[in-house]
């Protein structure tokens, strides 16, 4: 179910809105063994957004009758919040500025999704709600922490979906179920409604299933929000992407796939496949990038994540699952001290970035090295997640904007895939050359 | 002794630079008993630089033969920084960058000026050196903490002068020494080679007598250091300042002149010049200004300071003149949660300051309330420092820049000044006004 599809569909008259939300919740049934959904909306629910859009003019409306997953930490109007933790739950009087304007364009908030708890994860198995299970082969990790959002347009059950990536989350879901995924540059996308992981680094995502649907959407949910501060205005950029194009990627020992040679073979596919688009790989050192991720990881910005939550942390600790408590609570001890010195040694690795982008139109990477079963990020649920936010954590640190696209199939049906990623603003034409590096690998 | 003014005799050929530093040398002789400076360039010392000027044309260089003093937090190769701390003296073997574009460009270091220590105040008497003594009168502080660099301009002995500005330190001496004082955009002079206060923070500031020598002194200093992770490109703006322009001036209720009757007149005297100069002014709330200053003053930031001396605050804490130690060793305690509050609502001010700004060309308020007398410091050192930083504290981490002016006298002969402020990287703008404001008041 894509965009594009729909709106075809619409203009045709060949489907309605309200026809489409009868097929949707067939197919919902169809997987109720997979705990994708946190809420549902009721009939009754989507009765007034169906009511709304039988009343508008299809072509009015860039969203039309387009069904939309929401990450259960986005705020949807008259629904629980509850960020995969019961206790925290709440429900909003208003959606998040950003569902906001796409339902006023149009689309259907179908409902709220499951995620690793208060996002705190790359996995989908650390939620009260269950492991959310892989789309394409159910004893695999469907990646988080957007994990339903991700899972629920992979199996058809939505258009399109909002995840937040603080770290990795609206890309590893993506590369695990064979979808796109935006990382927007942040505060392109508002954040106010949005339950807070690290405020100064939080981006609302986008999955779905082609560059071109994430462009349509994008192009709705950019909008500027003058009540969120960490919003930042769009500025225009020429926006097609050259033919000819250079993009860095890293040394070769700098790449890891953590013993996953398929994975490892299909990176270098992916490169050679952006060379015979007209694209020049240049091999760089990433160390600068790799080591702002290691701040994320091991510095101050996890005390964001605890003044998030700091009043259940402190009031009632049992609400959380034990492995985010454990992540959330070394939050609190962290200095002053510490934050600053690891915003010197950042805004260093920022610099020592721009050069690593220097004369390239972006860079390439596995989106992960690896994927791994939901028994496995049990047996050793911290260093597997560390594993899958290799390629990912640095992202936000360093301001850049980030698109997720399939790469390919292991033997065993598991799909690979790579990231695009550029200096801040730069999503058009990540989402160009991205859809031509799609159309390009699916013709070989 | 203005950069015009030496300009013109270098180009009538009726001084050369190897006389003017005999001139000078006298000038400094006359004022042995004010702590000026703490390291005075020798014959020996300055005459590399006068043989290098003497193989040159003049014409090639912008600023050739015009002497300069540094504050001694800002290194010249050869001779010691001291940051107004015996004890922390070091000899650099490079000049900070931007010493050395200004020497590259034919300006002639005189020596370093004495400072509060850690360029932690904006009185100067915080000095082991001794406190510097206003140059209008001796009774009365110079302001700081670029005590020294203000001062020595102020008494012809450079013609500009390099000072820091973290939180007021190059605004507030231009005020008392009836001097102008441009605080930069952060980062448009780079602070390598710069004793850190609050890293994030700092600024390099020039002190002159006009606002066609700051412009001289900035057209040179402003040059991206690649090695500054904090410098950043002044982007290419539209130069000429609006014939009719508006400017925010502070609700009447939320000016603060301490008592001194006579600088308010006079601030208000300076509103109606700049009305008669064409400008509309525009009374503002300008709560979220003041908010953001209360941060810089109780918030995270002072751990900045700690982390600059750590060190040196461990193992030798006598090493601190006693006010300086107090300050600089709160910010051992303060915690990454506090960081980060303080950064959220830091970035809603900025959010609200924009809607200060919005419309107007810039903002006006004075530099600062009033003045006081080394004896009144002395007795009361941590408020009424605080006082004057009043109008000053906010204006980095609102990301503006600042260029103050002198705006008359009062009664005794003391100065007082006014401070245009705008959006970053609006410094030709400022300047300009503030030059056309300087003209129209000497025109009464």
């Amino acid at each position: 179910m894509t965009i594009t599809q729909l709106k075809n569909s619409y203009r045709n008259k060949t489907l309605s809105p309200r026809t489409l939300m009868e097929q949707i919740a067939a197919r919902i049934g169809k997987h109720a063994d997979n705990p994708i959904w946190i809420y549902l909306l009721s009939s009754e629910e989507l009765e007034p957004y169906l009511a709304r859009l039988e009343a508008s003019d299809p072509a009015e409306l860039p969203l039309y009758g387009i069904p939309f997953a929401i990450k259960d930490n986005i705020d949807l109007q008259g629904v629980p919040t509850t960020a995969a933790c019961p206790d925290y739950s709440y429900t909003p009087e208003a959606s998040a500025y950003v569902v906001q304007v796409l339902i006023e364009a149009g689309a259907i908030p179908i409902g709220k999704t499951n995620l690793d708890q208060f996002a705190t994860g790359l996995v989908g198995t650390r939620s009260p709600y269950g492991a959310c299970k892989n789309s394409i082969n159910p004893d695999y990790i469907s990646g988080g922490s957007s994990s339903g959002s991700a899972v629920s347009v992979a199996l058809g059950m939505a258009a399109f979906s909002l995840g937040t990536d603080t770290a990795g989350s609206g890309r590893v879901p993506a590369a695990f179920n064979n979808l796109v995924g935006l990382k927007p540059s942040k505060g392109v996308l508002s954040t106010s409604g949005v339950v807070p992981a690290c405020r100064t680094l939080d981006c609302v995502s986008i999955f779905a299933h082609s560059s071109e649907d994430v462009q349509r959407v994008f192009d709705v949910a950019a909008s500027f929000d003058v009540e969120d501060p960490y919003s930042r205005k769009m500025p225009a950029l020429h926006k097609n992407a050259p033919s000819f194009f250079s993009f860095a990627v890293p040394a070769k020992e700098q790449l890891k796939f953590f013993g996953d040679k398929e994975a490892e073979a299909l990176y270098y596919k992916a490169v050679e496949t952006f060379e015979r688009m007209g694209g020049r790989a240049v091999e760089t050192d990433f160390t600068p990038l790799f080591e702002a991720a290691d701040l994320l990881y091991f510095g101050p910005w996890v005390s964001e994540r605890y003044i998030a939550v700091k009043e259940m942390l402190e009031n009632k600790p049992e609400s959380f699952i034990d492995v985010t408590r454990t992540i959330i609570s070394s939050g609190k001890s962290k200095s002053a001290e510490e934050y600053f010195n690891a915003e010197y040694k950042l805004k260093a690795y920022k610099r020592q970035s721009e050069r690593v982008m220097q004369g390239v139109d972006f860079a390439l990477t596995p989106t992960t090295g690896t994927i791994y079963t939901i028994d496995e990020v049990n047996a050793d649920p911290l260093q597997l997640n560390t594993n899958l936010g290799y390629y990912t954590n640095f992202m936000n640190l360093l301001d850049f904007c980030a698109f997720a696209v399939p790469a390919g199939f292991r033997e065993n049906g598991l799909p690979f895939g790579v990231t695009l990623f550029a200096e801040a603003f730069e999503e058009s034409k990540l989402l160009q050359l991205g859809e031509r590096y799609v159309k390009m690998a699916s013709n070989v």
